[in-house]
């Protein structure tokens, strides 16, 4: 039996109303006042047509006007598409279009990016919305754990951006389980300088809801300002990628974290060792992690009592969760051999949006196919070796090398290309490409080109001409090839 | 979808094994000791027959070797039918076979209250298991959330005992709703002196197993033995009924608890004014709370930032779950209007074991009909003014007039008979029976006559000779009638 329970923000602002719920730039909202205006935002968007089960798309930066629009969607059953800022006009254009999102709404400051988008649906200016005339709207009282809460692009191995569908449940069983990880104390804080239109920032808003926490919420990553909240908001837990916390360890430099601090939780990526031992030797206590957009934020976490003596594991997976590793054919391996990550629980996506074929092959008897390489070891905890072989991440943002080169590729002076990773020291990692062209044409022209088609990230950041790309007798690119080319 | 996560023990046994679980009698066992006797324990009940989905009986005292045979069961997926320590010989038979329980295990301290016992299925005495060869059990991997885990016996308003059905899924969301409460904490050690038996014993053991928690467990309640307890072994939450806690506020004397104790957990009955005013006045950190074992534990508790303010009341319903008050039509009514208490969550009991007529008839549109009557107030804090009209609730006991009632119309010297609480300085109410006789026969006789067949705190403790019983035109008793009769 699918499980119902109220509608979270409705049940929070019921519960706990007076507490305070966000701090944004000096000013603390109580779960009371952000229900308030999330329910005359409802209205409104109710009054554009917005229906339960509806796909409306959202480009927001980091604001509390952002958190707002999110809740209100919330409370009327919309489906909010969660657009990443930086992608380019054309990016954004196909993923709303590829969602069937009735409305798009987003805000002044991405006027210009957008300025020569053409949509076929309408546009909703945050700015401009007008609350004072907003019919009361037909608020959800319960949600059923299977509705559609959120959906976020991620790309597979090949081909386009796919729709994952992050359900009520999902993010419910993704609170808890974090929760009984971590524990939950009524003087937490949390604080968010990562994205809310990633996972790791949506995930704590939905926190926030369910344990009634407070959470402090930044434009964007400054290490001075992190600090400095810190101290001031009695910040707890933190989430974090590793290029942030190399920069906050720098920026200590020989302070320490307030004692009250209690959790550095690090996602996005295998962090490298040095950087782990630095932070035992300062204190901080880092909790590493494994998780992605499919498993609506961490699935495995490394336990306290285990930060030391498993330093540069990922951990165990959380109560509700498990995982395993397996060979090419499915086939569980032992203890210590690498292999597939594949990973269950109800935190785990059921799918993508309208991608019933490829939501299928991704999924062996329940688990999905991570595509990450790891090892689990005899006492079952997790070692992630690799992303997913082709995957590059670039300061804690994925980046799908199928993409690149399938932009590339559409250049008329280019015959063939392939995109890897190299590795860098402030982003981690940054993509590079390899490229056969057939008609004369500079390094500069193809970065031009991709930028006017590609987020900023995700453009190539050198381009190495080769006479052919290295591809198997199926035609198969063979990236390997192409790293020890670069390594050499 | 129904969930699917990892069978809780194995789980809690591979995350934290050294953690200690649970403290009994100057010893502490680890989470993998546990689990590593009830895996052994497993083995014998499975060499005895027992699959996945069967029913077994279990009559046990609050002792660690208890816990392990709960614990077993829960490994092969057997349903513990777990029996009320006080029930007779002829009311355990009862429910033994109305559960279809294929096995039942006990302990000799029930001996000889079991020496006349006749049962059509194997019995088993705990002690007697023997564990060095037992073979390796089948141990599931996963439960599914609507998988029966226990069944415990209520009583309607007329009628036999019906064995409540409570799925890992409501064990879990009572669990985690009241975690969402509570808080979490490493440093939490909840002290269970109710009966194991009892959803409010039964439920710390699944908290402890679900948060990683250590349980203190006592073979019963002493007072002085538990605020010693609470020094010694760190106690930071403690399940209590009324009964209990006014003792314990005698006891304290001048004394005050710890500052690391952390909550009183009241439930089972409405607490009188005067015990909470004075809990207040000793800084006892007392939660009120409602529920009962078709909700595994409790639904409504008072938060923390309340407890003074809304002195009184039960509180607001558990974050997964809702409470409402509706007419006798079933209709919603409003605020400050007492009418009866319904309650819905996924913590709620699906219904009662093989009674499907009767499940239904309790639920209407999800919502399950408690039968008892309360308020809420305009804020939506419950008020929970009266249990159901005709229960008896004594030291925490529920006690069914119905079931008192057809013992005593059974005897033949009487025509008719009714049954009401009585107010009583000790145990909060105790039941008086009001009888029609039609031979001669004296009170003791009658009380003697049900000795052999009602547990000894459902004897009544009166009994008032009348020449009718006071009835409607339906024949229906009119217990109204007898409390005023009472009154007099």
């Amino acid at each position: 039996m699918t499980e119902t329970i109220p509608n979270p923000l409705l049940k929070r602002a019921f519960l706990t109303p007076n507490r305070p719920m966000i701090r944004f730039k000096d000013r603390d909202y109580s779960f009371k006042e952000m229900y308030e205006r999330a329910l005359k935002q409802a209205g409104h968007l109710q009054s554009q047509g917005v229906k339960k089960g509806d796909y409306v798309a959202v480009l927001l930066q980091n604001h509390v006007d952002s958190v707002v629009m999110l809740l209100s969607l919330q409370l009327i059953g919309g489906i909010a598409v969660i657009l990443n800022n930086r992608l380019t006009a054309e990016e954004l254009a196909w993923q709303i279009e590829d969602s069937n999102s009735i409305l798009f709404i987003t805000e002044e400051g991405f006027r210009d990016k957008l300025a020569r988008l053409q949509l076929e649906i309408p546009w909703l200016w945050k700015a401009t919305i007008d609350t004072s005339n907003s019919m009361s709207p037909a608020v959800q009282d319960e949600v059923n754990l299977d509705d559609v809460c959120s959906v976020m692009y991620t790309s597979g191995t090949t081909g386009k951006p796919k729709g994952v569908l992050q359900t009520y449940g999902n993010h419910w069983w993704s609170a808890t389980g974090s929760a009984l990880n971590l524990g939950i104390s009524e003087d937490d804080c949390w604080l968010c300088t990562v994205p809310l239109f990633h996972i790791s920032g949506f995930s704590i808003l939905m926190r926030s809801i369910i344990y009634g926490m407070r959470m402090v919420l930044h434009e964007g990553f400054n290490e001075g300002l992190v600090l400095e909240t810190i101290e001031t908001e009695k910040v707890t837990i933190m989430s974090v990628v590793t290029t942030m916390l190399s920069r906050l360890v720098e920026a200590l430099n020989h302070r320490t974290l307030p004692s009250r601090f209690r959790c550095m939780l690090l996602g996005g990526g295998p962090a490298p060792l040095p950087l782990l031992e630095k932070c035992v030797e300062k204190n901080i206590p880092v909790f590493q992690s494994y998780g992605m957009t499919e498993t609506s934020s961490q699935i495995v976490t490394l336990s306290p009592e285990y930060s030391i003596s498993k330093l540069g594991s990922a951990g165990k997976a959380l109560f509700p969760s498990q995982v395993k590793i397996a060979d090419s054919n499915g086939k569980e391996i032992e203890a210590n051999q690498s292999g597939e990550i594949l990973v269950k629980g109800p935190n785990v996506t059921s799918g993508y949006l309208n991608r019933e074929v490829e939501s299928r092959k991704q999924f062996v008897d329940g688990w999905l196919k991570t595509g990450d390489v790891g090892y689990l070891d005899e006492e079952g905890f997790l070692y992630v070796l690799d992303r997913r072989s082709d995957l590059i991440i670039s300061g804690g943002e994925n980046i799908y090398p199928a993409e690149i080169e399938g932009i590339l590729t559409s250049h008329p002076d280019i015959e063939d290309a392939g995109v890897i990773g190299a590795a860098d020291h402030q982003w981690g990692q940054v993509p590079v490409a390899f490229v056969k062209k057939i008609g004369s044409v500079a390094e500069e022209e193809i970065i031009h080109y991709c930028s006017e088609r590609l987020a900023r990230y995700k453009l190539p950041k050198k381009i190495y001409f080769v006479d052919e790309l290295p591809r198997n007798a199926s035609r198969k690119l063979l990236r390997r090839e192409l790293r020890q080319m670069l390594d050499k």
